[in-house]
This record gives structure tokens, C-alpha cells and sequence, in this order.
């Protein structure tokens, strides 16, 4: 992990870790939360509080190390992050599905071949969360988190709550199988996409998708 | 890295460093191309490329370790995360992009105060992929890549290519800026969720975005 800048205050890899012993969290959760700090490359709250989430989902579902799992977070800030270092449920091995509705859960099945899974999603309980103030008034988006003084306090509260903040449900998910797909060319740029990705008669990137200018 | 399946061959972490050894990788290359299958859990062709392309990009960019990066993967398949592990550029800390155009190309560039930044584009030639035929196969998804029997071979070429089957070119693209927000509660489930993700009177999870059943 290399030190870097989070919000206000200057991050120490030294300094984390001793915050996670002073708050008595297991060796296990300590290696957790380092990989997927240095991943995210910041202690974002939102990677803290979605590392003990997936730990949670995991122990629920009793996934075995090195098991394929799907997932869904419902929200793209910082918890998947949590999701794609402990439990390789990535973006680039499909199995990770972004659904932004703003909600701090995250749903987790094992693989399957039914078209529906059992999964458990595990959420933020806001009932819960009244226990702990700082992260309530952090959560809540308040005037009243001042980043700058309170950062500290609440990620010592984070790992302090550890799954006393979260609650879990059983639920049922869709499963979609891998899309069959031929190799087309698009006339505009000459590149070859898949059929299913064409708009009308050109690919996305030179359709509606363009994003970027070429500097000459 | 454990030991997995991928397609029809038993993944060995062993014979993969073997194979990299053979085709004389870098010690850095071998370094970056473990770490990325170890995340994405299988030593899939796209990751593999994707990080020569990571590899390439950061080079061009005169990237300096722990810079803080940002950038967009023109397909949800293999590629990005390379750009996760490599350059830390994640989906769950918000400098990850997906727009999903089906080429196997990613822009990365430098963090920025400005509204648009210079950014670099690498893609697969498809001119430079006629040298490598097994590459040039799979790429196509042609019903000639018999995956059973030719995975090994296809992950040699990689290797032998390296950048070899990349090009680049200097592109201008958009840069947005951190949403300001309020947390509203839904009427319906209770939750909170940031004010501009309401879907007139709901969440999204409420709403059009539902995506599982209570199991009771």
C-alpha cells in the first residue's frame, strides 16, 4: 500500500493498521481491509463498511475459498471494490453487476445453472446505525461531517460496529447465461465488434457512444 | 493465485509462470500478469492482452507508481481489470468507466482540474493481429478456435505478441466532476438514497430497477 492522499488528511498504512488493533479486529479482517484498500487506493469509509459487508455475505452463503460467486451492489461507489478483492467478483469476469440505485447492499449467490439463485443481500440498517453517530451523520451526507476533523473517528467507529451496522435478507436473483455473438465490422471505423452491440448500421463509438476527440 | 478451472483445461498457476518464462517475459510483465489472473480468477485471453495494454499505456503516459489515474474500458469483458490491478483505476473508486462499444481498447489519462484531459488510447490492430493467427482467431470469435485444444497455444501467442498486436493514439476526452447530493428517504422501503437517483416518487430498487424477490 502506498501512503496517499484521502480527503484532508494524509493516509499511513502504520497508522490504519494500528487503528484496526486498537479496535480489535481479527487478523483475518485486518488482511481484508488492507487488500482492498491498497486496491481502492484510499480507506474510503464506503470500502471499510463494504469489506465487512462481503464478509458477512460470505460467511451467510458458507462460500468456500476460491469459489465462483456472483454478485450485485447496489450502489457504484466503493462497495464493489470490497466485492472484487475478496470474493473476485470483478467487473472484467462478469460477475459483477453494478445496479445504482443508491442503496449501500450488495447481494451475493453462488454460481448456478437454474435460472434463478438463492442469494443473501446484506444492507446498511438504518435503525441499526443509529448506535453510531458518526457514521449515521457520514452516511446521511450531513452538513454536520466535517471530513477534515471527523475522518479519524469515523473509521474508528467503522471498524468499532464492524456487521453490528449491517442486517441480511435471503432473496431470489435472475441469472443470465453467456451471449452467443458473430464478429461484425463496422463500415465507419473498420473495427469488429459484436453483432448484438451495433446501432443501425455502425458501432457505438461511432454512434451514440463517441467519447473521445483524436488530437492531431 | 489458486488453482481453477478455465474452459476445459485445469488452470496451473505453475505452468503458466513456465509458459511466461519461455516466451522470455519480464520480470515485471510476469509480476503484473499474476496478480491480474489471481483477481479475475482465470488466466482469461482478454486480461491478458488488457495488461500489455495497461502495460503500454501507463509507459506512454509516463505514469509514475501510485499516480492517480483515470480511465475508460470500451468493453465490460477481461480488459478492465487490468486497468483495476495495474493502475488502481476501479469501479469502486469512480475512475473506471465502461462504455460498452464492444472494442477491445481502453483510454487512460492523468488526473486533471480541467474539464476535458489529454488521454492516451491503445486498441488491438486488427492489421498487426493477421501475424498472429491463433490471437487473430479467437479474436473473431471464429467457429476455428477450438478452445479444448487450442488455449495454450492462443496463451503462448499472447505472450510471443506482447504489445506487438497494439497500437495507440493521443486522444482528448471529457472529464466530469464529483455529484453533489442529498439523501432523500424513499416512501416506500425506508431507505435512504442520494435525491438525484429518485425515480419520481421512489428508488430505483422501488422503481424499474427491482432485481430480486424476497424469499420468505
Amino acid at each position: 500500500m502506498t501512503p496517499g492522499k484521502h480527503g484532508k488528511h494524509t493516509f499511513s498504512p502504520q497508522e490504519f493498521n494500528t487503528r484496526m488493533d486498537n479496535c480489535g479486529l481479527s487478523l483475518k479482517m485486518k488482511d481484508c481491509l488492507n487488500r482492498v484498500v491498497a486496491f481502492h487506493s484510499s480507506p474510503a469509509p464506503g470500502v471499510l463498511i463494504g469489506s465487512f459487508m462481503v464478509d458477512l455475505a460470505l460467511e451467510l452463503l458458507g462460500a468456500v475459498p476460491g469459489e465462483k460467486l456472483y454478485g450485485v451492489c447496489e450502489t457504484p461507489k466503493c462497495a464493489p471494490d470490497a466485492l472484487q478483492v475478496i470474493a473476485n467478483i470483478t467487473t472484467g469476469n462478469n460477475r459483477l453487476r453494478i445496479i445504482p440505485i443508491g442503496k449501500f447492499a450488495m447481494t451475493v449467490n453462488a454460481a448456478t445453472t437454474n435460472p434463478t439463485a438463492e442469494a443473501v443481500r446484506v444492507y446498511i440498517d438504518l435503525e441499526k446505525l443509529k448506535r453510531y453517530p458518526v457514521i449515521d451523520t457520514w452516511y446521511a451526507n450531513s452538513p454536520a461531517f466535517d471530513k477534515p476533523t471527523m475522518a479519524i473517528q469515523l473509521q474508528e467507529e467503522i471498524f468499532r460496529a464492524g456487521r453490528d451496522i449491517l442486517s441480511f435478507e435471503r432473496v431470489r436473483v435472475g441469472v443470465s447465461g453467456k451471449r452467443q455473438w458473430k464478429s461484425l465490422t463496422c463500415p465507419c471505423c473498420g473495427d469488429t465488434i459484436p453483432d448484438y452491440l451495433f446501432e443501425q448500421d455502425r458501432c457505438g463509438g461511432c454512434g451514440s457512444m463517441k467519447y473521445y476527440e483524436k488530437i492531431s
